[in-house]
């Protein structure tokens, strides 16, 4: 994906509306809860092995694609105000959390090992 | 960036720790929730103002930048989970926003022009 | 519950503490969110099952039950800020949700009955 | 406001709908962040003065003031299920944040004091 290709076309879209003034850090930061939080709302009410199933139910399906769609544009709205370079913060964290939860310790454990013991 | 290059480390790391009993489409949808009000937290309290100059406070900046790549992450695995193509979903969207709020129309307005009146 | 009472304490608690300026109406909905947020977290990976049995736990019992109050709070000092009377609008809501839920269409069914259609 | 007599009407509601099934204290922690933010959606785009004068669009404040039913109605759900006593669990959580937050500490601060330092 080109990410500052994205970047790039939503900073325009945002620009031809005067849509920047409401485009704050803080304000996409709530917009990215609020779609995440519609992304789950599509889950809410499913078993769990329902949730494996959703492409049987194409319409379902389209509008999770669709809040997956919102939250990505946000996040990288927001990462772009904010100069964050995604790709490069995304694998720092990969990194921090193959040490955070070796495997040894974490495997099948749902309760994260956590390393802040004495 | 490489989704696919991603989303194959995150499987492979889920996988080595026996991950995926809980990485169910739902749950990772729940924490994906979770760590979008996680980095809301983070602009909880600032002004809009404060809220661009997050870069001056550097143990701020790195603790957003730190929630923006958990926010990715579990979006990286859902869409992976759902078999969801980020970029062409990410690109569809766009195409569609554009038809939603046409410039003349959604110009400086904050509340988003709807379609759907008479 | 008192709930006059409860958000008279709230407001001299936030009036000795200079609060007030944080507390608009904008960013208690935010805080009221992420503490919802953390309250969920605490049964993110668990089975639904599980979720049940929660009390067998008396540390994880106790977190979500401080998460409840958090919740409560902001949700008392922000009804108290718009000037909401929550018992009424908890009974306006119920009466309406029996209209939008008719017993014989709802039954059973998950996805909630919509009037909406034709 | 007599919470014991709302939650049996909670109850019932769902009892005569067969919605216990649904109803696990996890899908309910879900169920109440999805309306936390469809709640802080209201609030989305407001400057933060904005937001105190929601009374004056009386469409906005009664969507509002249905938002806020909806997650104490959720809420009030959670704790019946998880016997938690929302007014004990409050009044506990008020003592807690007297003491965590003192008044000569916290004044103005909106960074909150915390207590955990060495």
């Amino acid at each position: 994906m080109n990410i500052a290709a994205i970047q790039q076309a939503l900073r325009e879209f945002a620009d031809e509306r005067d849509w920047d003034q409401f485009h704050s850090p803080k304000n996409l930061a709530i917009a990215l809860a609020v779609e995440a939080a519609e992304l789950l709302e599509r889950f809410q009410w499913l078993k769990d092995s329902e949730s494996y199933r959703l492409s049987e139910k194409p319409e379902d399906y389209r509008a999770v694609r669709e809040e997956v769609a919102d939250v990505l544009i946000y996040l990288l709205r927001l990462a772009d105000r904010l100069s964050i370079d995604l790709e490069e913060a995304v694998c720092e964290k990969m990194r921090k959390n193959a040490e955070k939860y070796p495997v040894e310790l974490a495997k099948g454990n749902a309760v994260k090992y956590n390393r802040r013991e004495p």
